[in-house]
């Protein structure tokens, strides 16, 4: 099922074409695919070229991706349960240099997620992205080191019929995709005025 | 001036060819390029669809465009000054919904910047975020609310001549793009053990 945003300015088609679905295909990623989003990840740009980005991965035919499964919110486990890859993005919070906070740590893993994210749209994979996961059970059960956050929990798969999905995901599923105006966001010479 | 990131995988030639360079060409961005950058942010993922993502822009061509300039840190503003516009990307720190802190503001605006960033690659326009800008004279100068966070400052322009650069820039301009192996970021299983 393809959801192309219903833009009111020209975008790349990649980008167009990117959603977040929650219906997977029984179709395993295969290795070089994994490889491909992953190295996507690793050529984005970073504060001081930090690549705070780290990944927790766990493919659905190993003993580990049910453990990463329990560590989502109930609501997720009954559709991300489908996917072909679980991961977690992780940032380190401080520069490797010095120690200090490194305030654009989540910002920086939003980019290399982005790029993951349009490189598996490229290979017509899908990625629904969760904060619904228990932050401090991703940290005990995978040993995640103090100045280590988990960011977000990702659901990665081929994309499935909407139709397997229980009544009110497939709803949402089915849904159109909104966005406010760029008149909302998008601001010149003072806050709340509008670019003309 | 090209600078393909030197892949271990295949990666889609959008994501390939985005870099953040320093020189920019004396070549506006018309109406049309910008509305398709900014609504390529527009179409990013978020955590329950909040969009905390905003965005001050300011035209070279514009009165405006040395105020946000002199936001910048020195260091920034002797190449950021030939950009063709200069942005700030600014994140609404809590959810419209219920007014409780988003905890992926900052990573959110992470993904629509990504998106901003690879769509300004397939219009043949080069953008490079910065860190380095002064917060408060953000906030102060565009009256920005609280409750919103100035996340980083962008420049966008067409590519330009390294030569143009200062010394330590354009060494930096034509340095080898690095980043680490995939064995340093991406785990399985336990946290520093690679995925085979």
């Amino acid at each position: 099922m393809d959801k192309p945003a219903p833009v009111a300015h020209d975008v790349h088609d990649l980008i167009r074409a990117r959603w977040s679905p929650r219906a997977f295909a029984d179709r395993p990623i295969d290795d070089a695919a994994l490889r491909s989003l992953l190295e996507s990840a690793r050529w984005a740009a970073s504060c001081f070229n930090e690549q705070p980005w780290r990944f927790i991965v766990a493919r659905r035919d190993t003993d580990d991706f049910n453990r990463l499964l329990e560590c989502l919110v109930p609501g997720n486990q009954v559709w991300a349960n489908r996917a072909s890859v679980l991961m977690v993005s992780v940032a380190r919070m401080t520069f490797t240099r010095n120690d200090k906070p490194n305030r654009h740590a989540f910002h920086d893993v939003g980019l290399a997620v982005s790029q993951l994210s349009l490189q598996a749209t490229s290979l017509g994979i899908v990625l629904h992205q969760m904060a619904g996961f228990d932050r401090d059970k991703v940290i005990a059960t995978y040993k995640v080191p103090e100045g280590f956050e988990p960011v977000t929990a990702i659901a990665l798969g081929y994309p499935g019929d909407p139709e397997a999905l229980a009544d009110d995901l497939r709803e949402r599923e089915l849904a159109p995709r909104s966005r406010m105006p760029q008149k909302e966001f998008v601001f010149t010479k003072s806050w709340g005025h509008s670019l003309d």
